[in-house]
């Protein structure tokens, strides 16, 4: 980290946030509720965490409304609205500076003189760019990467080391991705010819808009024909799946290990959480959200919620997830409603 | 898409279908049935999607026969017996030619003067080759690839950027592999040992045959001993993980995210579908098919359908998938009765 | 395999198990018990298997006690305490080396003059390694590695080729990492802001210590602030996804495609079996097992046993997978019970 000294005070209004306790408190980093020390500043956004706070020898704690009257005992509290966005603005205050890729070819890349390189470009160690690819002006190219022909690569976008972009690609401005992410891979078809499996041709791009990331060893395939497309402000974790023709909406979020399969269609703002599946050509409204490890096999409206496999609503799914306990109840009412039938009968 | 111009009556008779409707329409491309325009062609395969047919602009339509009386109204119908393969023929004819590999190698690659290259190989920029590798002729290495000690790879193989193929694994001839692959990786095996965990050497290797396709970022591991063997014809999608001495047969189909366990053999013609898994030592007979995220236990006869983790027949998994429903029918039921039975007391 | 002879007697003296039958038998190599020939070595570890063990034509069998009863027609026993353990030993003898990594740096690496590098260190062709870094002495740095900034690599570990490790990371000594493998890619951390999804800046780093293997395609990312740590001694098959800020115990063991949530803290000795997952911010206590393919959703004690999604302990598990034929039985009691009432009521 970064060795900076902030008071409690000035922290207060960087973030906009009710100081309670002393502004004098000296803080000198960050660090998890449970490991933070008293010259250190932390967080608790949730009141379920109160016991955490408690126990905390954090020197500053940003917490929410719910918390603020908690003890100060040895802390100043910092109120504020929304303390993930305030923590992750004093995180970057203490960090220390994340590398600076330098302006300019390395002389190990090899650059086609086909291709067309835009100002305050850095292309990195070993990078390869083929002929007719266009890259945008202040991008970064990562050591290793290789960008095929005629791709383009949109202006600001941070490609890290070891990625790939297959030939006639596109990607946006201003996105970032991770290492050893694959785009424009062939989509996966095969048709039952006369003579064993025979390919179905690949034809189709990956577009991907402004504002993308993209997480490490990610896959998105090329369309069968037109485009896969991922749109703006759609933020992808590590080792998720995109199939061909698969078109996501603005500003979904796609988490680790999650699957789409081909030509699905995902609306604005979905959330797949970690490990989750999308079958092929079907249409996830927006706002949808679906639970880790669901698999979803039909068709959801807008906002609607889907758990489990095959995924259902949270009714559905409770009423499932609830069937041991339901059944052991009727069957001891059963056993029950048994004797009773027997007293009667042995009673007449 | 390549600026060709094709007649609905030129197409009928490339893809032996039979032409309902105006021969005279011209063609400029291709697209999905929601999407294209008067002058492209589309495919409906199924019945189920009469509506989208319907509602579709495109000038022609390569249908099955079951939409052969469908609306020829602004449009042209080309009947076909497997519409998949017939579209698959067209795409082909439109698409824009991937890029050409250039014979030769690139100055930036680094080949060991002991490895074998033949004839008409194209090895890319940055790419690396090992002592006693074997490239066959007419074969593709991609930027950036490595291939290991005593590799072979066979005639014809076109391994995408990116791919890595360690020392003595064998990948046959036609083969395709996109980016990010590992072969050869070691399998995972250790043994709590007198000192905590020790490493099991991984001494065999991955052997993989002709005209198998690997997709974007899979794992195929070497075996302990022996090998890991990926039949002929094998298709391999995206993120897929083959452990050690996993024997695949030949046509069977990996889709996306599926994992198979170490020792298990799958017979021909199987299809894993995505995020399905395996367990070890298990066999599966020739044409068994799992259900998208279901996780095998247990070997299965040639032609089996498993569904569910732990996976089960259709019959067992519908078994259990509607019992929240029966369950709620049972339910109602005793109620009933228990009624019943209460009334007959009190008429006593 | 290396061409060499090695007699029973000889093997059950280097394994340290009670040879049963001639130890004159000459054995040049190893096998799974149902390929292996008369002249090659093979192992049963489990009585299950004795029908294997009968049909098999192998020379030698390793055995545990249980089958020390076998027939030793055609073939000589070694009854060792742990035949796994006693296998490896063997399999390693008539392995044919790994390659050697040469020593030095090879011409088309790139190596920053800022950069700390080891001796007797094994840097391969287009290798990058940025400056600041820190390579220990004897570690091997495989072709196409990228090693960022500042990052430092323990004594003796490996890193095979195409791996990535991102600027400050830290890994041990004596680990093994596999090709394809990221580290240190940024955690996924992203909030909703006035105008969008604002990126939470992931400013710690990735700890590994030392004996730590790792397999292909696997990512471990960085921490939002402090670190990511992978203990000593853990074991990480391939495709395995770790997310910021998560702490893995000593010795656990990581299989293929599981997930582990962001700040999710595991103990020593916790086994993920496939495709599980691990919920964030949850707790797995020392010796935790999770069954392939479970979704853990809270935080478990020391020695728990987990499946099914949303985990459950084995009864709970069992109870739930057993509802079905429970579930029939009830109704057919339930029929039965409803027939009985009937009959009385016809009988008054």
């Amino acid at each position: 980290m970064n060795s900076i000294t902030l008071s409690a005070g000035k922290i207060a209004e960087m973030v906009n946030g009710k100081l309670i306790g002393s502004a004098e408190r000296q803080i000198h980093g960050v660090s998890g509720i449970k490991d933070a020390k008293a010259d250190q500043l932390s967080f608790v956004s949730n009141k379920k965490y109160d016991k955490l706070l408690e126990a905390s020898k954090a020197g500053v704690v940003l917490v929410c409304a719910d918390l603020a009257n908690a003890s100060t005992e040895n802390r100043s509290l910092i109120v504020c609205e929304n303390v993930d966005y305030a923590f992750a603005k004093v995180v970057a205050l203490f960090a220390e500076e994340p590398p600076v890729w330098p302006v300019g070819i390395h002389p190990s890349a090899v650059v086609s003189p086909e291709a067309k390189i835009g100002r305050q470009v850095s292309i990195n160690a070993n990078a390869v760019i083929e002929a007719g690819a266009e890259i945008g002006d202040g991008a970064v190219i990562g050591a290793g990467c290789y960008i095929g022909h005629e791709v383009k690569i949109g202006d600001g976008t941070l490609l890290y080391p070891n990625v790939t972009v297959m030939y006639r690609c596109k990607v946006g401005r201003k996105c970032i991705i991770h290492p050893g992410v694959v785009i424009g891979g062939d989509g996966f078809g095969f048709i039952p010819g006369p003579q064993g499996l025979v390919k179905v041709p690949q034809t189709g791009i990956v577009q991907i808009d402004d504002d993308v990331e993209i997480g490490a060893n990610t896959t998105i395939d090329r369309a069968r024909f037109g485009k896969t497309w991922i749109k703006s402000n759609v933020k992808i974790d590590n080792q998720v799946m995109v199939a061909h023709n698969v078109v996501i909406g603005e500003s979904s979020i796609l988490v680790a290990q999650c699957g789409i399969a081909g030509s699905a269609e995902l609306g604005r703002g979905v959330v797949l959480a970690a490990k989750s599946g999308v079958n092929g050509h079907i249409t996830l409204g927006d706002g949808v959200q679906v639970a880790g490890t669901s698999g979803v096999v039909k068709s959801l409206p807008a906002g609607a919620i889907a758990l489990g496999t095959p995924a259902e609503s949270q009714r559905e799914f409770m009423a499932r997830y609830t069937l041991p306990s339901r059944f052991e109840k009727l069957q001891a009412k059963f056993e029950a409603l048994k004797k009773e039938l027997a007293e009667l009968k042995a009673s007449r």
